[in-house]
């Protein structure tokens, strides 16, 4: 059988060819599925969008953990909203100050699924620093107050479950659960393919945190190609401790991540500068559909 | 009726919805189309692989010149190879210091057709300063000594018409044709997804220029997206101009270059300075298929 898998923003999309369908299931919040492709290895789908595959998930999650973590001088408790998967997880234990990483993610399933398919990537949930919270990370971050250092927002897209994490009051929920010197970062979409979402999620950072910074990364399984993630902060800016941290085991252990790449990664193209400036300046307009 | 364009490397690939064929020929060479796509405009390709789109084409164009002819001090006489839909030589009359640019495209059906389907792209192609040849560029550059600042290969992928473009031969031919201060700088794939005919083309350049490094950009519709350009130099790194050249103007022009940008180009994903440095050391060995 001639198996492909496509996923399109309406006009446009990605095909992957598949071998088998591991699991699919509907959860309480989702249609969950873990398929095997060829080019990508195993693949995790939520409402049949992409949200990891074996072989190119070490962009994301390096590039969504290592930022902020190197950015701070020293951040001890971590908290991952969204992320069930378990990579972002994994790309935080490898920071040494850490002692306490909690992970709020809504739907148990993605979590008891990628434990069971995918564990190059969820492998390490079971450490003993990582406390997992299955709950809606909405009620959870209310209730948080000067807790995290590091807060990193592995969120789907601004539809179903993943809408509630994209808005003003939880953004604001975020900047009161950090403390003094706290660091967030969240995913926040492809300002080339998703620019409503994009404006969207800078237009209310700008109004929260004091420091708000824009990096991207390129995620050949992610509409639009290049991604991007915030850099959002209460003190530290992005760079203030590139040069002074021993970065050499991380980067031995990294296939995305490095020093050079992390100062880069904030060098936009200009389209997306541009963009930026318009919905700091509250001038924005996305493009009209087709 | 729902036509849909797709493209995949075999197990993968990108898929576009397509509202009319506006051309389809086939030429000495290859099999010439323009079609008309709802995501990405009018959209060039050649036996069925993406040349250019009128949506994404500033990626490629911008970076391919921009960052050669910005590292030149003042680059007056360029060369592009193959570019027949107009797009690089578009973006090198930008410069005010160039006074001469000859574009060698094997396949006159490419020009005519870029000239009558994609305007914005193939508009320049008519300036006085350009001279059209239309040949073989291995046979043409041949015949060429110190003739260019600049040389930029603005080729198809290694197979077929463009794998000619690719051999070691033809870049100690581009030696040759360049001033002794010349920079060469050439499409050389994506490491993502096509790490054969990447490892093939560096291995090659790295023997011939004295100068070699690797810069790269996001193009939505390119196979692997992370997409690759080789900067080839006899004298200038790639920054050595950077602080000193006034770039306004440049930048104002630009969608995708600016001055950050062209130095964060360079700072690679850690897979891809592997690779690299592997294909330096001859250790390197292409995944095997899956």
């Amino acid at each position: 059988m001639d198996l492909w898998f496509t996923e399109t923003t309406g006009k446009a999309g990605l095909t992957l060819q598949v071998k088998e369908t591991l699991f699919r299931g509907k959860s309480e919040f989702q249609d969950v599925a873990v398929l095997d492709t060829y080019e990508f290895g195993r693949m995790l789908t939520l409402d049949g969008l992409v949200m990891t595959t074996e072989r190119d998930e070490f962009v994301y999650h390096e590039m969504i953990a290592h930022v902020p973590m190197t950015a701070h001088p020293a951040p001890k408790r971590v908290l991952v909203v969204g992320g069930g998967d378990g990579g972002t997880v994994r790309e935080v234990l490898r920071h040494p100050t850490v002692t306490q990483v909690d992970l709020c993610e809504i739907d148990g399933m993605v979590i008891e699924q990628s434990k069971k398919w995918l564990p190059t990537i969820a492998g390490t949930l079971d450490d003993p620093r990582v406390t997992i919270h299955v709950r809606d990370a909405v009620a959870f971050m209310a209730e948080q107050t000067n807790a995290y250092d590091v807060i990193l927002i592995d969120s789907t897209d601004p539809i179903g479950p993943g809408e509630g994490l994209f808005t003003e009051a939880f953004y604001r929920d975020c900047l009161r659960a950090l403390t003094a010197d706290g660091i967030l970062a969240a995913q926040t979409e492809s300002p080339f393919s998703m620019q409503a979402e994009f404006s969207r999620a800078y237009s209310k950072l700008f109004k929260v945190f004091p420091i708000v910074s824009c990096y991207y990364g390129v995620i050949p399984t992610y509409p639009g190609h290049l991604w991007t993630w915030s850099f959002c902060s209460k003190a530290h800016g992005p760079f203030a401790q590139l040069e002074h941290k021993d970065l050499t085991a991380l980067e031995a252990s990294s296939r995305y991540y490095n020093r050079e790449l992390h100062r880069g990664a904030f060098a936009l193209p200009s389209y997306v500068r541009r963009m930026l400036d318009e919905i700091k300046q509250g001038t924005y307009a996305p493009p009209a559909l087709a």
